[in-house]
């Protein structure tokens, strides 16, 4: 009995990526009108169809509250009119990007007459894990339809009755469009076992993308066969060096600490130079115990009798996403990057300085994602960089690296013309 | 004492990771010609020292003759002065290519000030798993280092001798050149353990390329948690449409089958066009007889009573590798594209046709790295393409498709100059 369960299980996944095989081949000679008029679609079905989608939404809330989910998880979980309104808003935007498929991005001659050019095509099909946000689910299924891939939405057993009705609403609406439903499907099970299976689902997948928190993510990266698009850990630091103007590392620092320290590009340790710190330390303490920002200080700040809880060696690693940082006081530039490409996670870093060498080194010797001069790391994002939309944040270094916008969904071919030509 | 040798055995990879790392981030501000005077000096040791590599080189052959390794698999052990010389002039050669690092990929200005570019970078520690070729062992350490990159070499036990000899001529030739010989480092332990260890060596690596057969390839995609660049794997087509030319035809099909059997980008099947086929089959199969291909024929070719070895299920995934090939008869351009996604490895596959549409939807529909028209597939090459320099062909969609020049060595980097902004 228990094996017949679980033969069914796998089934359904299977079932479903062998479907979007064959649905991501159809959308790949879609056209970008095809795929903005069913963008539309899903605008308007999400509008029409939302007494339906909160209905089932309830569900998940009540499911919810009764297994103890806490105030800031049920946040994100819930929808509710303006929620869907700003969905359907955000689909609308999606049409006027460009389309990146069909892009030439190279073309040449060889001596032997071959003509070879390089195009712009979508990765096939994306399997997307994810946590309890609903709105993960319109998001992903809009950006893989709008690159012409499929898309395999595994998302949380929390927000199941959700994620079916937006997907049976999305499904309507490619329906409606004269697309494959195929293109977006939500594996209903919502076990381990099948997340697994997902894991190592080369044959069908061509990329994984996990959505959620570091534990999630580490998970994916750690078990998975299918080349992921790792996102999210964010362990940011904000370097004050020798010359930094005090209003702008202190404006700089409290901006990237506070202005929403839940997300993976606000700030988590600050590194101090010494002799800036003689003199402003106090300055920048004390804004920061205005916000009530818990400060995990060094030996240093300890030794001048700043009151600080001690740092650890631990707190250098700790992605805090509260109101709580590390702070610690450094040499020289040298020492404060060696401590970023020790302890940080290769997302954004930034220097607050007026001495254009140590800007130059920092730029060069930092690894990571994006490195910034006296501005917040806050600004890491797609929407900031200008591109329109956002999968998510890589902090890999192959394939995308940063805030992907919608190339960091697509692959590329080879289309190579000849009149006869051979080796 | 068992648990103390296998410590000392892991302690080996993570120790050279460890160094690895570290010359990873004094190579990655290395100027282009710091890196190509090693190159130089590389070129120039490996003739200074023949005498030592040849001989290292001659206990492995030994060992190979004495265990029964193949002649072919001899050949490839093999070194000799030709190669060597061969080895030497392809490093000068790889001087004289661009550098790709810190190239500005992109630069814009946001409507806050913030001025963005996007340089090209190292992307940091390359393991590089491979096969009984030392020639690979120069290849790769060469090409990381003219990338800015790292490489832990994990060569094959069979080479042992000819490895160590080459990666301490190398690593001489870097110590002359001022920059750490740890930019280069042999995993001396051949174990399938340390194997397995550096497959989810996601601290230390950037990325595996595994280099060899289809086996190698599959274990290290199977097995990695580090992102793979997957490369190899070559089921390839000629499709003979039904205006193709006869002549070109049977040229490219036969180029593409015989010149070199033994590559990925050999053809392994060739479909022809029914009506073609009624009229040329007779004369395709007498060139391909000529050579003596063997040929494992479909139904159609059987029942028009052509004498082929008849061709089961599994002969349409095979990759021969050898004067063997898979040949069926279809019904139409739809019939090949539908047989090409199915049973190919998205690598390289060809039309030969007259007509237009047909040759727009091949291009279209088919998935795969590079799609020919009126050419043989074995042009999927770097050289061919005039990148100057092949890491090997990549059959994914990540990262890299086809050809890898020296960029698929490379990452990518946000530097992002501010003036105090917040957000």
């Amino acid at each position: 009995m228990r094996e017949n369960f679980q033969e069914d299980q796998s089934s359904e996944l299977i079932q479903k990526a062998q479907k979007a095989k064959i649905a991501a081949s159809l959308l790949a000679k879609t056209t970008t009108e095809q795929k903005n008029k069913a963008l539309e679609n899903m605008a308007e079905q999400l509008i029409i169809e939302q007494a339906f989608i909160l209905a089932e939404n309830e569900k998940d809330i009540i499911a919810g509250k009764e297994n103890g989910m806490t105030a800031a998880l049920l946040d994100r979980l819930q929808l509710n009119e303006p929620r869907l309104r700003d969905m359907a808003a955000a689909l609308i935007q999606l049409t006027k990007l460009e389309d990146p498929i069909g892009e030439l991005l190279e073309e040449w001659d060889r001596p032997n007459g071959l003509m070879i050019s390089q195009i712009r095509v979508p990765l096939g099909v994306i399997g997307m894990i994810y946590e309890a946000r609903p709105n993960v689910t319109v998001d992903a299924s809009s950006l893989c339809l709008k690159t012409g891939n499929a898309v395999l939405l595994r998302g949380s057993s929390t927000a199941i009755h959700s994620n079916k009705a937006i997907v049976k609403v999305i499904q309507h609406a490619l329906e409606l469009s004269g697309l494959p439903i195929e293109s977006v499907q939500l594996i209903e099970d919502t076990s381990r076992k099948t997340a697994s299976e997902m894991f190592k689902l080369n044959q069908y997948l061509d990329v994984l993308i996990p959505r959620g928190g570091a534990k999630l993510i580490q998970s994916v990266v750690q078990n998975a066969t299918v080349p992921v698009l790792e996102t999210g850990a964010g362990n940011c630091h904000v370097y004050i060096d020798e010359t930094a103007d005090l209003k702008m590392a202190i404006d700089i620092a409290m901006n990237a600490k506070t202005q929403r320290p839940s997300v993976c590009n606000a700030c988590e340790t600050i590194l101090v130079h010494r002799k800036w710190a003689s003199k402003h330390l106090i300055d920048l303490c004390t804004a920061l115990r205005e916000k009530e920002v818990r400060i995990h200080g060094d030996e240093t700040l300890q030794q001048v009798g700043v009151d600080v809880i001690p740092a650890s060696e631990e707190d250098w690693g700790t992605e805090y996403l509260e109101l709580e940082l590390a702070l610690k006081v450094v040499d020289n530039v040298e020492d404060a990057i060696t401590h970023i490409n020790r302890y940080g996670t290769k997302h954004s870093e930034a220097i607050i300085s007026s001495t254009i060498e140590n800007v130059e080194q920092f730029f060069i010797e930092i690894d990571a994602a994006a490195v910034y001069h006296n501005a917040s790391t806050r600004f890491t994002d797609g929407f900031e960089f200008g591109f329109g939309a956002e999968i998510g944040i890589s902090t890999q270094k192959l394939h995308a690296r940063g805030p992907m916008g919608l190339k960091a969904l697509t692959s590329t071919k080879y289309i190579i013309q000849g009149n006869g030509q051979i080796k």
